[in-house]
C-alpha cells in the first residue's frame, strides 16, 4: 500500500481577475446576501479599500489593524462589528488584516470576503492567530476561512520588487516543504507542484518588469496554492530549521528561508524520488535542485547565512535546538551530524549539490 | 492579463486507505454524529456492504439500485429513508449507487458518506441525475456532495482488468479534456495533471498484476482527481465528439473515448502549449502525445473506430452534429474540415502525429 492519507477540502470561492476587484466584490457580496458590510483595512490601504468597496452596502470602515492581532485589537473590532450590526466582513490588505477579520469571525461566525494585497496567503487557510503580550496563540477553525477570495493583481503592483521576491521565495519554501510535511498528502503535493510552476513563471517577470501584470498574477496565484498546500501538509524540515534560526539567532526571515531551502531540498531529494520528480517537472528542469538554483540565480537570491548574522559558533547550538524538532515524516533520517553539515554549507554558501548525496540512507 | 478565473471548493473529507474501509467508516460516522444509518448497495455489493458497515448504527439496508436512477426508484428510497428516520446515508458501490444516495440527499439534505467500488468518480462531484423513462435530468447542488469519501482499493480488486483499463482510460479522457473545458481553470488543470500522472503509474500495474494494490490505488486516486477536475471544467472537445459518436451511432462508450483521445490531443496541443507541457510532464515524457501513445500501447488500447461499428459514410453526419457542439473555449478553432480529418484518422487508426500540426492556426 502506497497511498494512505486524509485530505479535507473547505468551502471557498476563489475569483481571479486583474482590475476586477470592485466588480467581483459586488458580485460576491450580492451572492452572499449581505446588507451591512464592515470593511477592514490598515490606514495604508484605506484609500485602496474605499476604492474597491465603493459599490458595497458598507456600514462601517475599520482601520485599526495591528501586526500579529493583539487580543485587545481583536476585542475592539468584535465590539465594533456587533455595535454596527455587521453581517459580513470584507478585509483588504495583507496577513494582519485578514487575521483581524478571522479573529472576528472566530467568535461571531460572520462570513469573510478577503481581498489580499500581498502574498501572505492567510486568506486560503483555516488558521487564526492572536497575541497576548509576547504570547501567540494559534488555532484552526473552518468558520474563519473566508467564504470568497478576490485576487486582483493590480492591488499588488505597489509591492516593491525586493519584497515581492522575498515573499515569493517564501511561498516557494512553503511549496517545497509541503512535499514532506507531517500531514502531506498527494493532493497537497499536486497543489505545491503547481505553485512552484507558477512561481518559476512569475517571479522572473516581476523582477524583469515590475509593472507587468502577468508576473504578479502568477506570483499571487502561487501564494494561494502554497498557503493551501502548506496549511494542509504542515511544517517540514525546512521550516523547523528556519524557525530555530529565526527565533534563536534573530536572522532575517525571508533571507534565511531563501538560503536554507536548496540545502534541505538537496538533502531530502535522494530519499524522496517522487517529490524530486514533481519539483523538477514544476521547474521544467531535469533535476529539482538544478531547477531551484537556476531560479534563485535569476532572482539574485542570497546564498550564505554568514552574511545575515549567523556565526559559525552558533551552528552547534542551532543543531541542538533543531534535532528534537525534526518531523518524523521527513523522507530521510536526520542526525545531528547531518544538520551540522547542512548548516555549515548554508553558513558558507557552499554548493548544495556537493553534499546532497553525501549519505545514501534512504527510507 | 493571463489569469482570469473562478474556482469553487466544496467541503469534503477524503480518506484513502487500503483494507481500512470499515475502520475509516466508523471513524467518519462518529465524527458526523449519526445514529440511524441507511446503507445503500446493489445486490451484487450487498455482502461487501454488510462487511464494511458491520460496526455502524445501521437502521436499514437498501438494495434497490437501478442504473441512471429512475425517479420511481428515487421516490421509493426517499420514502424508505423517511420511514426509518435515517440521519445519514452510506453508499457502497459504483455510480448508480452513489447517484441514488445523491437523489435522496437532494430532497432531504441528508449527509452522505460514499464508499466507491469503481472509478466512476460521482462521489467527488456535486452533480446529480434522475431519469424519467428515456429522459435524463441532471443538475448540480452542493448538498448532494458526499461529506466524506472512503477510498479502499481492496474493494476494487474484483473489478476485472479490461473494465479497470476501460474505466481508467475514461478517467484519463476526463483529465485531458479538463485542460480546455469551457470552465477550465488552472486549479482544474493541476488536479487533472496529477490524475494523468497517477494513471500513468497505476494502469500498467493493474494490467501487469491485477492483484497488486499499488496499481489499483493509483487508478482509484486518479478517478477521484479526474472527477473533480472534469466536473469543474466541463466537457471539452473530446467529450462533445464522443457524445455524438456514442449517441448517434451507438458506438461503445469506453472504446470510443480510448480511440478518439489521442486525435483530440494531437489537434489541440499545438494551440495549447502550457496544457501540452503539463500533460507531457504528467506522462514524464517530452511530448504529451508521445506520452499518451506510449501508455495506450502498454495497455493495448483500441486504435480504430472502424473496428467498433463506425462506417466511413457516417463521418459526414457526425461532423454535422459535432460542429455546433464545439466549445468556444477550445484552444484551436475547429472547422467541419478539421473534424472530417480528425474523424477520418480515428476511423482508420492513422497515426495522430501525422495530422497534428496540419494547420497552425493558433489562438
Amino acid at each position: 500500500m502506497t497511498l494512505f492519507f486524509e485530505h479535507e477540502s473547505f468551502p471557498q470561492r476563489v475569483r481571479f481577475g486583474s482590475g476586477q476587484a470592485a466588480a467581483m466584490l459586488t458580485d460576491e457580496i450580492a451572492r452572499l446576501g449581505a446588507s451591512r458590510v464592515m470593511v477592514i483595512a490598515a490606514p495604508a490601504e484605506s484609500a485602496l479599500a474605499e476604492d474597491v468597496t465603493a459599490d458595497l452596502p458598507v456600514a462601517h470602515h475599520h482601520h485599526e489593524v495591528v501586526m500579529h492581532v493583539p487580543v485587545e485589537t481583536a476585542a475592539r473590532a468584535r465590539a465594533t462589528a456587533a455595535r454596527h450590526e455587521i453581517d459580513l466582513l470584507v478585509s483588504v490588505g495583507g496577513g494582519s488584516t485578514t487575521g483581524l477579520a478571522k479573529a472576528i469571525a472566530l467568535t461571531s461566525g460572520l462570513p469573510i470576503v478577503a481581498v489580499p494585497t500581498t502574498y501572505a496567503g492567510s486568506e486560503a487557510t483555516t488558521v487564526w492567530g492572536l497575541t497576548e503580550g509576547a504570547r501567540k496563540t494559534t488555532g484552526s477553525a473552518a468558520r474563519v476561512l473566508p467564504r470568497a477570495v478576490i485576487y486582483d493583481a493590480t492591488l499588488t503592483l505597489s509591492l516593491p520588487v525586493p519584497m515581492s521576491v522575498a515573499s515569493g521565495l517564501n511561498a516557494l519554501a512553503h511549496c517545497v516543504d509541503s512535499m514532506w510535511g507531517p500531514r502531506a498528502d498527494p493532493i497537497d503535493r499536486a497543489l505545491a507542484q503547481e505553485g512552484i510552476r507558477a512561481l518559476r513563471i512569475g517571479l522572473p517577470q516581476v523582477t524583469a518588469n515590475p509593472a507587468d501584470l502577468d508576473g504578479r498574477e502568477h506570483a499571487l496565484y502561487a501564494a494561494y496554492l502554497s498557503a493551501r498546500a502548506f496549511s494542509s501538509a504542515g511544517s517540514g524540515l525546512h521550516h523547523k530549521i528556519c524557525h530555530v534560526l529565526g527565533g534563536t539567532f534573530d536572522l532575517p526571515h525571508a533571507q534565511t528561508h531563501a538560503i536554507v531551502l536548496p540545502y534541505v531540498l538537496a538533502y531530502n531529494a535522494p530519499a524522496a524520488p517522487e517529490a524530486e520528480q514533481q519539483i523538477a517537472a514544476a521547474f521544467s528542469a531535469t533535476d529539482a535542485l538544478d531547477g531551484l538554483q537556476q531560479l534563485r540565480k535569476r532572482l539574485n537570491a542570497p546564498t550564505a547565512l554568514r552574511e545575515y548574522g549567523l556565526n559559525r559558533s552558533d551552528i552547534e547550538r542551532a543543531v541542538d535546538a533543531i534535532v528534537p524538532a525534526v518531523p518524523v515524516s521527513n523522507p530521510r533520517p536526520v542526525t545531528a551530524d547531518d544538520l551540522r553539515r547542512l548548516l555549515d554549507a548554508a553558513y558558507s554558501g557552499a554548493d548544495p549539490a556537493s553534499f546532497a548525496y553525501g549519505r545514501g540512507n534512504k527510507r
